[in-house]
């Protein structure tokens, strides 16, 4: 029998890791409704109208697709069929023009020539196309060899008594100027011309042809087109601002490697519907609190705009924006030298590409290179309003730190340099990383204007951020960051030795449980040590172990699996400890 | 631009739906925590060996197949040369043979029919049989006639030509006797037969042997199957017994209906690894608990046993098990008549048919069914050992009820005519109706003994419970079960009125949350009623509504948006009101 396996890229999760996985997903949940965020999900798979042009022609090929369950056989056949006309006509006439072109000429070369050997003809083509000696592109040679070569032996068997006769034929007739007319109606030549498109029809099928043909629906590539589209679907009925969350796993049918997989969640929150920066101070103070709550306390939230690199942009004086964007991008994987070199090769001129790297390396507080922006920018219209927003998003979160123990503006830092590679965002970027801890950023998001424009919905402004979970997880791990409580088991076991005190102990375990403490009765006759073995491995941290005596006596032997330590007591008092550990 | 549509049988859950879900998902999952049930997820697309063969062929084609991203067409276009090849050698001689015996009848027939035109040719051919003059098989006939009547222009240009040539030779030589071996090996033949093989190429493409070609993933069918393919994966490491929940969408190609979707949720709980009736005592009080929590408070758990229906039909003295309990599953549905014609359209004896009337007819309390049952199964060791497990799981539940203010026994009643569905069921069965609500079982589940056995581990006995959310939703409703808090929203909206107090409510919004309460500022700059039809279509109940005057006193003037009441009050005692309401 064979062992099952997983797919390639994709991961069980088991008790533990699902227990802090929750621990994650509860804490974002929390946060997001805190803010007014109300959830909202979206079936797996969407149509495949839905998916494909939203995410570049590399995402189109990364959408995994589902096979319909309807007659694909048949639209395959259909597909071939069609095919095979269309090539009749198309290529039909060029095909037994180049075929008696190659025999014509093999034959003034080679009049002794033994036309029952095509393997030999085949060869010879070879020979004199390579020597110059045949006046016909490539292609057609090869098509002509290919033929003449192949070994499926239903064509040898055909081949071999029709080429006798057609070269014997073009052979007698070498003479004849009007052959050509003549050999291209003969018989001959429309079976062979029959023979060869039969073998084209299944040449030309590729993938790109059979994929829309077999597939109508794909899964969900990422939460933003299909919130999107539930947007466009329920415009009558939402109220606007739409603050929704969405909690999904996503598919990629990316190369899986380490810390990238095809099935990940995303935790999205975004708001649609108004350009109030309000929302992007709430994102900035939703981060905050994501990190407070999960234990995470040295990281950046790197904040920039779109229209100050579309500033920056105008500065060099040249047209080409998004290859500024791209190579800015790369700044701190490949160092200034390489992205100034990369804007070279674009087309940028020194004088931009230093009035840039002026403007990237300026180093002070967050004030303090507003203000050398804001002299900078004073010819760009572009570079103004992003500005002006960014200011009016700090001086939100300044409001908001009226009141509250620690300033609203902690941890965010104005990144010049920050580009984020999504087209789509016209407005704030974000992205937070969480500073030493070798992983990249562990959320990100911005502002876009247009998302639901591809339904048919223009104008509507968004907002919107997202947790990559993974990512969090292995950080947290690293920082050793996940609390006793990111645990998921009974708070206690009941260990039992007989039959008596297996039946006392159901009534034990409902009291327990009538309280909301989560019990189980370990459910075998078995020794002691393999029921705390048992309590052990499930990390259960209490077991209560029932004799006879205890039995009799009614207090019970509860035991810290963790401290080690024993007390007897009557179940209220288990019960009271048990809720207050 | 086309509008957006979602693939049918499948469903978005908007913030209302999704806060009701929530609602039932958090009651089942802090239940099957408070039993010592642990979370596991498994990916959504798994490994087709792994589903395929475990849900009947009907399953089997149920199944979304996702496309390999790999060359499918290169798998086609191998597949159809294959094919190709095979359909030469297998059918070459028999069509060969077939089509000489047309042509030589016909023209027997016919001498002087008009070989040019091969539509007059295929109509005579059809004519000639009707009449019973030819002696050929239908298939055989219809094989060459569709050949000769096919309307694909690249056929007729051939085959025009072709069998002008092809019947005047047989013409000419009608009168040999060798004429059929060298006809066969005739060029003509040759060619013909090729051009034949290349339609069967198309035609002999079907689902079946294109599916398992283009896919090698599928979406899970359910959540029983992954979870046996995780226990055998994973057997080193999971300490037994292993007790997991989990609760994750499923997928099936079912023809979408009302209440039945492509996608939907299934709640499971099963413990593997013990045979100890403890674990089917402890589903019936996990659905007690489920259906306290939800509120639903009239409904019958079921409970029977396979090795009572097994004693059943040992007293009809018949081996057909499975077709007994198929019948009697239909009981509900078709009436006691109507399963009686059923059994005797089986082979089932009158004699035997009425003694398991006679028992599932039996009026009785459990206890009197017990009792009844146990006479009857006096000789039935398998009727016994039912009897003897559900006796057993009665007791336990008896000794659960020593303490607690409700009978463990509470809903339960046994029902000798639940079978259900599932063959993989050997121990005691459940299945959960809600009374008085047109809706089928919302909940079943059962004991089996081998279901890892089909990934290499046999021998492993289990028992689950599995809750179907989607009926749950939908009697809940119909029976407004639903309390106030299957809602999320925020607890209160801050209404400003210009700039200055929507950047003073910024500081009060902080403070409401930093004690947890859900609160949002209304974005933009909107006249009050906006703001309030926006709070009031949201369902927020409370709204804060922050003037100059309010922001000057320090009172804010807190609306109870479903009293209509509103008063003036300082932020603390805003937030007491709020967190107690």
């Amino acid at each position: 029998m064979e062992k099952p396996t997983l797919p390639k890229g994709t991961r069980d999760f088991g008790p533990a890791q699902m227990a802090k996985r929750q621990f994650i997903f509860d804490n974002i949940r929390k946060v997001f409704q805190k803010y007014g965020f109300q959830p909202l999900e979206t079936p797996a798979m969407e149509n495949l109208t839905t998916l494909t042009g939203k995410y570049g022609d590399e995402g189109d090929t990364l959408l995994f697709r589902i096979t319909d369950s309807g007659e694909i056989a048949k639209k395959i056949k259909d597909f071939a069929s069609q095919t095979r006309r269309s090539r009749v006509r198309e290529i039909g006439k060029s095909l037994t023009k180049t075929l008696y072109e190659v025999a014509k000429q093999i034959l003034i070369q080679k009049p002794f020539i033994n036309t029952d050997d095509y393997i030999l003809i085949g060869n010879e083509i070879k020979d004199l196309y390579a020597s110059g000696q045949l006046n016909l592109p490539n292609e057609d040679i090869n098509l002509v060899v290919n033929f003449l070569l192949n070994e499926d032996p239903s064509y040898i068997l055909f081949r071999n008594s029709l080429l006798q006769d057609y070269f014997k034929l073009i052979k007698e007739n070498l003479s004849s100027d009007n052959l050509l007319n003549g050999a291209a109606s003969h018989p001959y030549f429309t079976l062979l011309l029959s023979e060869l498109i039969s073998n084209f029809t299944f040449e030309s099928m590729s993938n790109k042809d059979l994929i829309p043909l077999i597939n109508e629906k794909g899964l969900r590539y990422d939460l933003t087109v299909p919130f999107a589209r539930y947007v466009v679907m329920n415009r009558h009925e939402i109220t606007f601002p739409f603050k929704r969350y969405q909690i999904q796993p996503v598919w990629r049918a990316d190369r899986p490697q380490k810390g990238r997989y095809r099935e990940f969640y995303q935790c999205d929150a975004d708001v649609v519907g108004t350009d109030s920066l309000l929302c992007e101070a709430d994102i900035v103070l939703m981060i905050q609190e994501v990190f407070g709550a999960l234990g995470i306390l040295d990281y950046t939230i790197k904040i920039n705009h779109r229209a100050i690199l579309s500033g920056l942009a105008e500065l060099t004086g040249s047209q080409n924006e998004s290859s500024l964007f791209v190579a800015i991008d790369k700044l701190d994987k490949i160092g200034e030298e390489k992205v100034k070199e990369e804007l070279r090769s674009r087309g940028f001129e020194d004088k931009g590409i230093d009035a840039v790297f002026s403007i990237l390396n300026f180093k002070g507080t967050t004030e303090e290179k507003i203000n050398f922006l804001t002299t900078q920018f004073a010819q760009s219209e572009k570079g103004k309003k992003g500005l002006a927003d960014l200011q009016l998003v700090l001086q939100l979160l300044e409001n908001y730190s009226s009141t509250g123990s620690t300033n609203a503006n902690a941890h965010v830092e104005f990144d010049i340099s920050l580009a984020r590679g999504l087209s789509y965002y016209t407005g704030c970027i974000f992205e937070v990383k969480i500073n030493n801890v070798a992983i990249g950023s562990v959320s990100g998001g911005g502002r876009y204007d247009n998302l639901t424009g591809v339904f048919g919905l223009p104008d509507v402004s968004g907002v919107g951020i997202s947790f990559g979970v993974d990512r969090l997880y292995d950080a947290m791990e690293e920082l050793k960051a996940f609390p006793e409580e990111a645990r998921i088991s009974s708070k206690v076991m009941i260990a039992h030795f007989d039959e008596a005190t297996f039946h006392y102990s159901l009534g034990v375990a409902r009291q327990l449980r009538s309280q909301g403490i989560a019990t189980e009765v370990y459910p075998d006759q078995a020794k002691l040590k393999k029921q705390l073995d048992y309590a052990n491995k499930k990390m259960i941290p209490f077991v209560l172990v029932i004799g006879s005596e205890e039995q009799k006596s009614g207090l019970l032997t509860l035991k810290d699996m963790q401290k080690g330590e024993q007390q007897q007591l009557a179940i209220e008092a288990i019960a009271a400890t048990l809720k207050n550990n």
